[in-house]
């Protein structure tokens, strides 16, 4: 048995019309009948909520970027800060928007490498060459 | 002025024939006639040197996901980290891959985002929904 | 079931005198006939415990700051870090110092957004501005 | 010189009257007649800029918790995560609204514990005590 | 019950040839007549398994530093980063290498302690000491 | 020019006569005419100098490990974490006690590793194998 949440979840039937609301947005744009644990246990904040959701909703949406590689990168955060529930619910939308099995370890390969250079770069300490503070910006 | 590298840089000119055949090969292999200052710390261990940019080389090859793709992940983590030295050389790599001003704000967005969420689910500790322990694997 | 401790907990009626001691002022400091288990796996390393146990008692005692705030402060930090057993406690902790749920969320609310601006900051790497270098000292 | 921002700051002047809205209201919010540099970055993306804008203004508002502690937790995020700007600008804020120096240093100390303590705990890695999941909730 | 590995561990019964002959390869080298769930994890992507094997051989062999120490560090690491599988494995090798239980609470007093002053550091600032730029090339 | 450190350093000459004993006990444990800006700066909180101080010699005092393996984990835990004072004071001391540039390389290659695997295993999510649970305690 894992740990309790610290804030009970807050189902679809106990649910303010205020935080219902939300959640009949946030099933309607996933074409789910469910809404998994993250928001049912941050609707005891319904304004957090609610900017929570019409954020995330934004910045995941089509854009510059394909909504799958946007997927991949919050893979890519949530391996490297160690968030279990994250990378557990961005893996499995990554996996409904199409990611195979040979991307997501290419993927995983990069953040393994991207925190080894790092700290590779944190011992060392090169000085930022002029080159790339051009090319960067 | 910022601070001295840890160890100093070691020039084409000074390095051992076994690290400036490596110095070569990065060359040849980005089209470029300078080395940048992460190799020339990295030198004062040749199999680390060595290793280090196989694997890199390895790792960010086009596979089933997009060289650029990969780059912005490199950053997603570098900017994680708060890794200074990677965030510039990377954001250069992936500038010379073609990434639009609209692409880099995107990224960063999810980034951020990213990082947000991942402390509001640690705070609240939400169980792992079981379609997700489904849908990821 | 979660995987056990690495070292296994002291329990009182095992520990040696020193550490029994340490115990008994940790309860009296509290008003509570129970020691948590971060102790009593300290407790292998009696001058670590003696030591972590005196600065804790020194760091969170009353002072500049309110109690509960320090809590705040530590959930803060354990958030962020992702440490499960030291959320849990410190929530408890405050908890039972009067934390209410609107200010449970309100704290996690602004952990969530510190982190996502700290890697905005990150990936931007804006210079610090000049009155802010004044204003902090 | 430390290194130039990746992206250049958007002067006012330059701006667009979209993100020229924006920075009248962070000056006029503020009481201040001048913008700093992590929202004239953040301005290459005015749909992030609002976004980011309206999430922190409302995040760091009065409620349940008092402003100037708001402002500590985000000094304390961004401690741990070295967040070198964010450091500066969030002790700045804080100063602007009454740190003394005597709640600063508290307030690092318990940073400091707080570092500490998660990592004794992610070495011995201890349960989590049943009286600790009851009361967190 | 724990939550299920993302990627499903693959047996050496069910490993192909080329994953097979690396499984045997660890097992040799350390003695033993299995494998721990790491490689099996990694085993889905040959490559990435071969490279990661590869490199932990001849980063953690016998050279200028014993192996125990090395597996002090990763600990270290470990412990820093809040990976639990990462802690359990390499306390598990350093036990093997001996590292006795006196020496294990002082490698995490260090680690807490580093922690600690780390972000009393980023909170505080200082300049570094001309003298440490000097000695630490 | 880096950053002004955030509150300024207390020099000698200006230290009441409570952080001055405090300065030549650290000169004199380590032999030196001069003290650093970590302690320079913690000296605005007197109680926090002298515990930190107090807790810093225990920790690395000669014990069950060697004084220099203790600065190589010091280094490990500061380039996990990027914080650069760190990296460079700590690197110096372990200089002081003898570190070559091959052991210090070395170090540096398994930090790496370990930043790299701990991420791997945080993407994958692998369950803990029986035998490390039993031998890690």
């Amino acid at each position: 048995m894992s740990n309790p949440s610290i804030m009970p979840p807050i189902e679809i039937e106990d649910a303010s019309p205020e935080v219902r609301a939300i959640y009949e947005d946030i099933m309607q744009t996933r074409g789910t009948d469910w809404i998994n644990n993250f928001w049912k246990v941050l609707a005891h904040d319904p304004a957090l909520l609610k900017r929570t959701w019409d954020t995330l909703r934004a910045t995941m949406a089509p854009g510059a970027l394909d909504p799958l590689v946007k997927e991949m990168i919050y893979i890519a955060v949530s391996a490297t800060n160690g968030c279990e529930y994250c990378t557990y619910s961005h893996t499995a939308s990554a996996r409904a928007k199409g990611m195979s099995d040979t991307q997501f370890m290419e993927l995983l390969a990069v953040v393994g490498m991207a925190n080894e250079t790092n700290r590779l770069v944190n011992g060392l300490r090169p000085a930022v060459d002029e080159p790339f503070k051009r090319q960067a910006g």
